[in-house]
């Protein structure tokens, strides 16, 4: 009596047990398309973010559709996507502690694997270990371009940084990782493009710095889906890693779309059931924040304007309804989750549907993967 | 190169790779044991809820002290729990769509299992089916006690439900359940003693009217970690049902303890490590949003009232510090979650530690079971 799936390939879409995390396949596939066609004859690579999906499957039709790899937020995420066959994976952060360094090295052993540094002992740590292993390790050092997390200033300080990592024949001094997060979620186009406009100048007064003192700075790596097309036309990045376009969220969807920006739609809902209909204004369904992250605010109820998601606790949503009827106990709704990321995360499997039938059920293979 | 745990057996503190949930094994006993102790040679039952541990490893330590049971909130949840032998569960929660009935009847074939209802359909779904399927079921009647989420209204609107429920030879109507959500993170005591009171009453006239009828009510069930001893003290209810008191979490803490309340410990906590030291006033930790759920706001940083935990991204934690090289990179620090239970949910095993030292790796056997 082990745990069991939502659905089986072949059910039809009212069969599918819920909550359960569904993936539309055309949708997601005219998402997958309208990005690779975004970056077409330009001179940028596509190494989307694999910490959104988490799905090599997925990751594996992003590269079929010219992505030169991928981008993994932990070392053992990246571990379900190297066994996928994945030759070219780079973690954007910081690795720290020996026993994250010793599994680093031996993923490394069989892909081609990126890393951040932002200090001079991430530096000392990597190269001694990839020594010791003899690996050799891609490294890029993280700007701060205004999120205001992790990162080197922008400028000057990266400079030393790029010297000793070029001085440690195990470690390739692969670039610089400028993503600017708190960017991807303003609502207004003109301050999206405004954010990336500075980022820009960030990286290219850093990577000019870094060149003077002759090392060359062949990657500038980062942006998001809120903002990928304008880092695509700074003339200064040439890498983009969004993740989220694949599947969108309400978060995303909030932002009002500006000249240029691509029209990805929601793939990705959470299909769950009325469970209750204790008052006229009041329905309960059986997805509560388990089943769809609520950090980034409640999930939206798909095509229902009368229907607004209140409050969630741990398996229960309650909803206002206009109609005292409708939806009724045992309708079913489709959810747009808040947060597409950690709500992927809560699940072990995508249902992935085309033309209301189940066509296959996706593992997502790096579900939990924190180490 | 398949995941691998943060820790094995014999492990000591500091050599857990991180993020990480640590279960305290001696703070967690004391805990089991004080809430064994405060009900003991009182008229009032332990049944309690193992949708915050997911564990069935700490189920039979509570069933071992004491509890005739536990409760769980979704069918699918109840499953591992029926594979490690426990054989008295009570899914608090309405049961609606076919293939949950039919997985409920099959679990209902190896174990005695409760459910809730609110609404005729409700009883007659789950009369037809254990009908279909030989089966005998306890039903409940959910009244909303002052949560405002699912539940018929206190007093008479229950009569016909618990005459219905009687009428249908394969159920058998086993109480009320009042679980009183709303109160439990209220902050005085005084307020939260004043709700109890309140859903007391409603419950106890709830179940006048049931019994005026010519319908015993057997069990009034309900009460959670914040409010327990009122429900306890209260002579209406006669069954508990805490999950949090294992654990506990920040929000719990937030609570203003008030006479007669119970001493619960933090038992569980996230570790974490200071993965970047950008700024004098900020450091970055490696464990965000999908290490320690954020619904209830954020983490707190254990014993250190110099650190505090600013804001969370996917795989970062924002760290805002008083001093400018303490926590230094790479150093340790342990997170109190802000809410237990989606946090144990983003993980697959809790390392458990005595005396600084792994004893014992726990399957969160129930980890994602939202169906």
């Amino acid at each position: 009596m082990t745990l069991w799936p939502a659905a089986q390939p072949g059910d039809m879409m009212d069969r599918i047990d819920t909550p359960a995390l569904i993936l539309d396949l055309d949708i997601f596939e005219r998402n997958l398309q309208r990005l690779a066609d975004a970056v077409k004859g330009r001179n940028v690579r596509l190494r989307p973010h694999a910490k959104s999906h988490k799905c090599p499957e997925i990751a594996l039709r992003q590269i079929a559709l010219g992505a030169v790899g991928i981008c993994c937020q932990k070392v053992s995420e990246a571990a379900p996507f190297v066994d996928a066959g994945i030759t070219d994976i780079l973690i954007t952060n910081q690795i720290v502690g020996t026993q994250k360094i010793d599994r680093l090295m031996h993923l490394a052993s069989a892909a081609k694997i990126g890393v951040l540094v932002d200090h001079i002992r991430q530096v000392d740590d990597m190269a001694a270990a990839a020594t010791h292993s003899g690996i050799r390790l891609d490294v890029y050092i993280e700007v701060d371009v205004g999120a205001g997390r992790s990162g080197v200033p922008p400028g000057r300080d990266a400079v030393a940084l790029a010297a000793l990592i070029a001085s440690r024949p195990p470690l390739r001094f692969a670039g610089l990782h400028c993503y600017q997060g708190s960017a991807q979620h303003m609502r207004s186009s003109q301050e999206r493009r405004q954010a990336i406009a500075n980022a820009a100048a960030m990286a290219q007064a850093t990577k000019d710095e870094i060149e003077a003192a002759g090392i060359k700075v062949e990657i500038i790596t980062g942006a998001g889906t809120g903002t990928l097309v304008h880092e695509r036309d700074s003339g200064v990045y040439n890498e983009l890693q969004p993740g989220s376009y694949v599947f969108m969220d309400r978060d995303y969807a909030d932002n009002r779309r500006g000249d240029g920006d691509i029209a990805f739609e929601h793939a990705l809902f959470v299909k769950t059931t009325v469970m209750s209909r204790p008052a006229p204004g009041r329905a309960v369904v059986d997805a509560g924040l388990k089943a769809s992250s609520v950090d980034s605010g409640m999930p939206v109820i798909w095509g229902r304007s009368d229907v607004r998601y209140l409050k969630a606790s741990d398996e229960h949503g309650v909803l206002a309804t206009d109609d005292a009827m409708s939806p009724a106990l045992g309708d079913q709704l489709m959810l747009v989750p808040g947060h597409c990321d950690p709500t992927v995360n809560l699940y072990d499997q995508l249902v992935c549907v085309r033309a209301g039938v189940v066509e296959a059920l996706w593992p997502i293979a790096a579900r939990g993967a924190v180490l």
